[in-house]
């Protein structure tokens, strides 16, 4: 017989959590339980010093010399070198710059220019749209492009594939994909990988050379709390850096950008996928988060995290849980289906309870193990069950949809 | 006969000039002479507070809901409406997002489109270089381009052309162009015109509607004081935007990005020149610094600009100035040339003259009315003309080059 868990046991297992005293790092606000972290980190405590550091000191003081001085014009160069370590990659291979969205223009055009031959792109059918967006949008810069968007992305690799494009977590599923495995077999048949880390950078341990991927990007305002719309980042191995080539051939990725010559030579390594002038301001918090990241292990992060979601999904018995069940084949989140998401989500809101909705019927938690608590998940489906059962969700102020949902 | 100009005399400006009280809205370091606004603007006052509200309360406590409750998800288009009255644009045609350099391939992109028999593109010689190695990087990806670098834009314009791209102001020599004629003289040959701005907004009034310019780029973190990498911004003629449609498609240029459709259909208007998501934080700056040019007329700002150079240019009698003497054809910078400039320009720094070097040979000093006195262009060229008297430049230290020069 098994003695079914109580919050009095979540107390002690946050009592004796190695993470926990991380949570202090953090700004939380009082009363709240914050599912979120995986569609927008917390703010770290020191991000706030840091960003009046470069704006009043930096900025207003140091002025223009700051770009020498304070090294501005290495951060995306420095800041990806401290993110590397975080997604398995080496010093020199990890930019951080611009947005995802940008990042994954310059990646597919890279990609694609080193298989002239092969004209198919493989992607998932439920990939996180912005990704199957740009990838529309290189492809009919580029013209003759066919795109395979498909369940089963293994089935779908053949020889004719020139890239395949994926997503580490499913963002609406939490669903987890074997980096390892999959690389393996796209390689088999000469495929270039490209990998969307944008839900598994901070979530858990990627390990991007020990898989052998090709390019990567991935957000950092997710679970690397780096802010909103924080700089992103790109990741390209090492082995493709002398051949790789993107389009958006700003000065910034220039192999000398003061000379102001008229042509266009790429940078040495990861500095050819800048484009223009970095925004400096919103690199501070960024830093600020990766201090805290400089002291963890994703190991224990990762440790930590399947403890998080598994006892979400135990609480939540009798919830129609969408993500996969099986540790092992999930990310850092929990997503419950229910006709009424919306409604809910926002009465969950209203009882200070912050996860997100995914159209059409999808609810989303997020557990972020630096400032996540075993007893907030516990608090937290003590709430939703109770708005179930009250079926306070059906107040009609729950039905009136925001801009951003 | 006309007395000399004294220092007295330009005490008695500064104490007359309309502008003068706007300088206590700046950060100026003690005993800095600052002529780099050209290249970075200073810090506005109220811009630690905005990014400490930004950073403390939006994010910090109001967390993701701050994409609806602070209007973080509509800062592109609000902060792009702000910025249209200084470029003579309508509200709905400039968009404040990405870098320079990002923006420029989106709007190459989608001119280039809307002509699709034409293969030609004329480009200045001395453009700034990020401008033609994006080009470079358009027209690679879509092949089959031809580029004409020339001195002489209007001679290069015929029926075969597609996009003109000129700078308004030239980076180096701050020579102003004439944009009414210019773009009259290119729709004659049906020639859709590409206007980077960097180097004229918030220097001069620009009349991009009066002008009937079709696409334009450009910078705040120079004249517009938005900090270092500040969003930058793009306009698109409301004539053209149903049909320009450009290829960096991301999510937030989606006509719905929060239904997740797999499909692209860009946003009406100028949304859809949107990517990825912006960096919040790199905004609040730059809205600090437009609450001060709410407050400014551009023809206030020009007449003190014409000033102020002209005052530059006449005490710097006997000096090689490279700007034009014409007043009509000069931006708000003037540039020496001097063959040991590099050298010259880091005596200048040494002694609270802040300028800069553009190589080969040139020195630049840039005059920004909102904060720059009279008397800095007279104290500025005494300690130029006393570093060139007794070649104090010619210090060792003065030889070893910064990365950023």
């Amino acid at each position: 017989m098994v003695t079914p868990i109580t919050r009095a046991h979540l107390e002690h297992w946050d009592e004796t959590d190695e993470l926990g005293v991380l949570r202090e790092e953090f700004v939380l606000p009082d009363g709240l339980i914050y599912l979120c972290g995986n569609s927008l980190g917390v703010l770290p405590r020191a991000a706030s010093e840091r960003v009046r550091t470069t704006v009043d000191a930096e900025w207003g003081q140091g002025l223009v010399g700051s770009w020498n001085t304070a090294g501005w014009f290495d951060k995306p160069v420095t800041v990806g070198d401290r993110l590397a370590r975080l997604v398995g990659a080496d010093s020199g291979e990890v930019l951080a710059a611009d947005s995802t969205s940008v990042n994954l223009f310059k990646v597919l055009s890279a990609a694609l220019a080193l298989h002239p031959d092969r004209k198919t792109v493989v992607a998932e059918a439920d990939s996180f749209p912005t990704d199957l967006y740009l990838l529309d949008g290189v492809t009919e810069m580029l013209g003759g492009y066919e795109h395979r968007l498909v369940e089963n992305v293994e089935g779908a690799l053949d020889d004719q594939v020139a890239v395949l494009l994926v997503n580490h977590v499913n963002y609406r599923t939490g669903r987890l994909r074997d980096m390892a495995a999959l690389t393996e077999l796209a390689h088999r048949h000469g495929v270039l990988t490209v990998w969307d880390l944008c839900h598994s950078a901070g979530a858990l341990p990627v390990h991007l050379n020990a898989c052998e991927a090709d390019f990567a990007v991935g957000c950092t305002y997710k679970y690397l709390n780096g802010g909103p719309g924080s700089p992103a980042f790109v990741y390209v191995a090492r082995r493709h850096q002398e051949r790789a080539r993107q389009p958006l051939s700003g000065w910034m990725g220039h192999a000398s950008p003061f000379t102001f010559d008229v042509g266009y030579t790429p940078s040495d390594g990861i500095r050819r996928f800048s484009a223009g002038t970095p925004p400096i301001v919103s690199y501070a918090p960024l830093e600020a988060s990766l201090d805290i990241w400089d002291r963890v292990d994703l190991d224990d992060v990762r440790a930590k995290s399947v403890k998080l979601t598994g006892l979400f999904i135990e609480l939540a018995a009798g919830l129609d849980v969408v993500s996969p069940t099986d540790s092992t084949l999930r990310g850092s989140q929990v997503s419950l289906r229910h006709p009424e998401s919306y409604a809910v989500m926002r009465a969950l809101v209203d009882r200070g309870v912050v996860g997100d909705f995914r159209a059409p019927d999808m609810m989303r938690f997020g557990f972020t193990p630096l400032y996540t608590r075993y007893t907030d998940v516990w608090d937290a489906l003590e709430i939703l069950r109770e708005i179930l059962a009250t079926e306070s969700w059906r107040d009609p102020k729950y039905a009136v949809r925001a801009k951003v949902t």
